[in-house]
């Protein structure tokens, strides 16, 4: 007879998997050093009507599995109630299997309302009721994060945020720690119509006229400042199609960011584009390393390609997929430059395209330099391979990236999971991910791979779930 | 012990895996929507003299592995004898551990001859004599459909086809459906010399003097009159090399397609044809939308890399390779086109890269539409990944193109096997595919990852093995 | 209770694979077909001071892993003592759970020390003081070799090369065979500084004046009779960044060679090096066809990423990676090209992206030609995917290198395990390939997919242990 579906050891296939699991990594609390969690809305500690708000209302990675089982999008993005919605989602469910959806779901229902219902269509009504019931008592988004035992969140925020959200929280005390995470994409991509109104608003929300590269670059200080007095540790650069490389300097980065704001974004070629990137880039790269904070560099996705959701739907709703060109050479060639000219921060990559695994782990080695010690445990890499990205953060993609990640460097430095997500219920992504990293362990033990030794183990265990992310972001936690 | 080799539950490593293929997937019947019978061959019922008849004169596989193990051309395609050719292959099969032909092989012996002799060079005689007794007593080709329970199978013909088999296959009555699948290639490349020649064959075949776009359409449209006539609900495109795409518009495709008939193919540039071939995508997508025929896309085929060995036996030799080139970005814009000129029918996508695994389901779901949807058992992806392809036919690729397909979206909506092959003894592939995906979902079950749910596992059965694909063909059994 | 750490059976996970690597393969000698050893040090039989010389000094995976761990450089490459060296290896090892040197460096210690110490910062004064002792009474280069079972290594020469050290082992009657191979990569990359003091030696090393192609090709055939009087069997090109190919012919080559030799180098534009090394790669392809060699293609590194510890440290430190770019299409056109001018020899692929391994395996089988069996045994392929290569030395890499071969082609000819190894102490990986290869094959065994044939299995493990690269490479031992 089988074991039941998620049963207490699931995914656990090792007796050391199972040990490990219960005695040490289950027990870690958590933190989410990349999410995109609302701070308004934690500091406004919302709460739920019902599951589809929950579920529904904003999680592309749902909309885009109704899509692909050809769910209409009135059920999905349209004017359904929020009930239908909820039933359309009950009655793909089955064809999910092995999708990461199909775990992450149920988890939620055991974790946050503790049912074990399987979802499907014929359970829809008593899942739809039992969670109404739950939600009305109250479980609010600071709940949902307090029963997850986290401990601290980097949220996404733009430079020309007023970050009002996480000073509220700071100032009354909230037990865990909420901080901004500085994400200036919109001021790098300088080729899109609407540069000249943002460049705007970038400068209105740090006191300064953003007029040519001198003031974008004090403007983005300012916002830096702003952001540090917050406990801001970690940039994050959302490089979309491939990384861009090309080097000249800032004066050319001036011209072309003066033309850039005389033709809202019209006149500036693509060779321009790489250009003001690099610049960019190296200027931040200086500022972060100055000030000791963490560069996440998240590249290859192929945003909008469907032209008519985009129009319809705006971005971000489950239409961007993985670019494919690759950039490894840039990418080399940037990094190059920026540890040349002192602006090679901390540094974490993450491609979205699973194939460049070997590439990415075999850079990060490259570009070391022992300076990323953070104290007497030994220490960390200077530039390292990210958790598996987005369309990876499933069982295999983790598997191979870890994989992966020991191969070509120490595993023990792994900085372990994020969610990127922007739900208060998906903490049990990273139960899902120590249960993987307890079975990678395990089967190694179990093949004489490891030794079996508790105290080295229980040291992978901390350092992959907690510790490391604590150490390399310089949480102080 | 060791179970001996091919046993009962050969593949089948957990209990669940082997309940179901007993249960479920062994006795459902075959439909291969895809492959390279010749309608001429059923139609007389072809007979063979000798093995070397049914298994090497025609599989490039075979040649392929024959190669690859040094064996001289003449016991490939050369002069030698039929009993000489199948020594040869006898020979070298201890090599082919692992490889597929090395579960084919025997498994079309033990299912179409009773013979579980190991094939090797000291078994050659006995396989020999006893195939070849077995043959002349009879075993024809539709005795081989039928004793592999085959209801429908899809050819691959020229829109300058007559049809006259599968005509006289539908009048006659035959008991298995054989339909025409509509693969225009030939009408695309017209920068290959011969083009010429070929328009003026799609031409008469159809009633149309081609000269220009419009002819070259109104042809190919008279021509999937023909096709449909006799059931055809699906195309295929092979798109060599890598996908172009390149948009203008009908007016530029004449102005080309006019150089191309005033030059033999010889005048038109690598952009002409990106051009050409985006507007017949075009055109055709728009035609196959409105019958409601679903597209196949093959790609990344590098063709007759090896030029001395063309220039002796022509193209589809067994030297075909992977071209290499990433075209996802190419493929996503098509895509895109042809989405937004209501020119992207049911589609279904082939690379023969292994590497795009990712890359192709990832972007299946950004055109996706809910309108793929064929009866109460819930909607169909619009655009979705077909099974491992050619060099990836083999538990490896099929495995890690099952486990990407859902990772990525629904699997309980995948279309499953098809042979693309040219051999009557091909059917085995099936049964080889339908073990490995039990594999995968007992160990699914195994490790607690998907319930032990009877209803939902048949139901997965049912759908990969068969249902799917009938129910998105339209197929109507 | 777990097995212990690199027990007896480590890696051997069924009955069959244990059986196998014990019955065989563990027995068999061993075949070095390209290492970097030194000649002279073998010649010299050298000796060791203390572990960090064996170990240390020259490994650029151990300085690779310790800068990911974070280890300051002054340890690595620096000036720190040898004892501190060492210590940190040590105190990072616990780090480095599932990377090859977890595994390498504890199969160093127990089968030349008898050490059975974990590695780690605890161990590190045991380790160091018994390492020594043993070293102080005299472990040799020469008794390592032989205490691996060492029948023949090729080390990696340059046509300028006086080769002595061959000569007087040779001379000497060392037993195991110790040839050189051939590798001319620098008068291929004529783009560089530098390369009119390299002709120059070159010349002066065979007797000739390089002033252009006639004379440098004069120069390696020279060279080349240098080699074979030594029992030279093969030749390796490093082809960085990705392959090239440009053909024209000899008489632009010449021109090309011309201004390099003029201008140092700096006159080389891009598409004039990819001419040259077309060109280059013919002329050698046809010397080394004629004198029945084999060529070994390594491609796709990017050599010396990292510019800022290039100058500080020079090449070949440890900061080279994967280029990424995919050359699998100039691949094809340069192997067309040698096969259609007698120029392409038996032919080794190897490529350093192991997203590589189908495109590669499959354009081997392009290229066959059934020239390349050597006995009555069966054939051999002409070109043929070399094992897994550098950052792919690893479980997974092997296996995914091994898997895709036998899915492609007849991994019954594979050649099995290369060092690529500048250390006397690398031959544990031979034993570590050895298991990874049973336990692949005890699987296939245990599924029911290769019979338990005892003969055939025996078979299977001398071919890829020993015999085929013996047959391969015409080694006549």
């Amino acid at each position: 007879m089988s074991k039941p579906f998620l049963h207490e050891d699931f995914l656990l296939d090792t007796p050391v998997a199972a040990r490990l699991y219960h005695t040490y990594a289950e027990k870690l609390p958590i933190i989410d050093y990349h999410c995109h969690l609302s701070p308004a809305e934690i500091a406004k500690d919302i709460t739920f009507s019902n599951i589809t708000e929950a579920w529904l209302y904003a999680d592309h990675y749902k909309w885009r599995a109704m899509r692909a089982c050809g769910v209409d999008e009135k059920y999905i993005t349209g004017d359904a109630s929020d009930y239908e919605k909820f039933r359309a989602y009950c009655t793909i469910m089955p064809k999910l299997a092995g999708n990461p959806l199909y775990h992450w779901s149920p988890l939620e229902l055991r974790r946050f309302f503790g049912c074990e219902l399987t979802i499907n269509e014929a359970n829809c009504d008593a899942i739809w009721s039992m969670t109404a019931e739950k939600l009305a008592n109250g479980i609010s988004a600071r709940q949902l994060m307090r029963a997850s035992d986290v401990r601290l969140v980097c949220t996404t925020d733009d430079p020309a945020d007023s970050l009002e959200y996480h000073k509220q929280l700071a100032d009354e005390g909230f037990e865990i720690k909420v901080l901004p995470a500085f994400r200036p994409d919109k001021s790098m991509n300088i080729e899109r119509r609407g540069i000249v109104e943002y460049m705007k608003k970038l400068g209105e929300a740090n006191g300064v006229t953003v007029t040519d590269l001198d003031s974008l670059c004090a403007a983005l200080c300012a916002s830096l400042d702003r952001f540090a007095a917050l406990g801001c540790k970690t940039a994050d650069h959302g490089m979309d199609n491939y990384v861009r490389f090309a080097a000249p300097d800032p004066y050319h980065a001036n011209e072309i960011l003066k033309k850039a704001l005389a033709s809202d974004g019209a006149d500036v070629s693509d060779e321009e584009l790489s250009l003001f990137q690099t610049q960019m880039n190296r200027f931040l790269g200086q500022e972060y390393k100055k000030r000791g904070m963490v560069l996440q560099m998240h590249f290859g996705v192929l945003r909008n390609p469907n032209r008519t959701m985009f129009k319809k739907l705006g971005p971000d709703s489950g239409f961007d997929t993985i670019h494919g060109q690759n950039c490894i050479y840039s990418l080399a060639s940037l990094l190059n430059y920026l540890n040349e000219n002192d602006a090679l921060p901390r540094t974490v990559l993450y491609s979205i395209n699973p194939v460049d695994n070997a590439a990415v782990g075999a850079l990060c080695g490259s570009f070391c330099r022992g300076d990323a010690g953070c104290d007497g445990h030994g220490g960390m890499p200077t530039v390292t391979q990210g958790s598996a990205w987005w369309f990876n953060d499933n069982i295999d993609g983790m598997d191979a990236q870890m994989r992966s990640y020991a191969n070509l460097a120490g595993v023990g430095n792994f900085l372990g999971m994020l969610t990127d997500s922007r739900s208060f219920m998906s903490y049990p992504r990273h139960e899902y991910f120590r249960r993987i990293w307890c079975r990678l362990i395990g089967g190694w033990v179990e093949q004489g791979l490891l030794p079996d030794d508790e105290d080295m183990l229980a040291e992978l265990m901390r350092g992959i779930c907690f510790e490391n992310a604590n150490r390399y972001f310089d949480f102080g936690l």
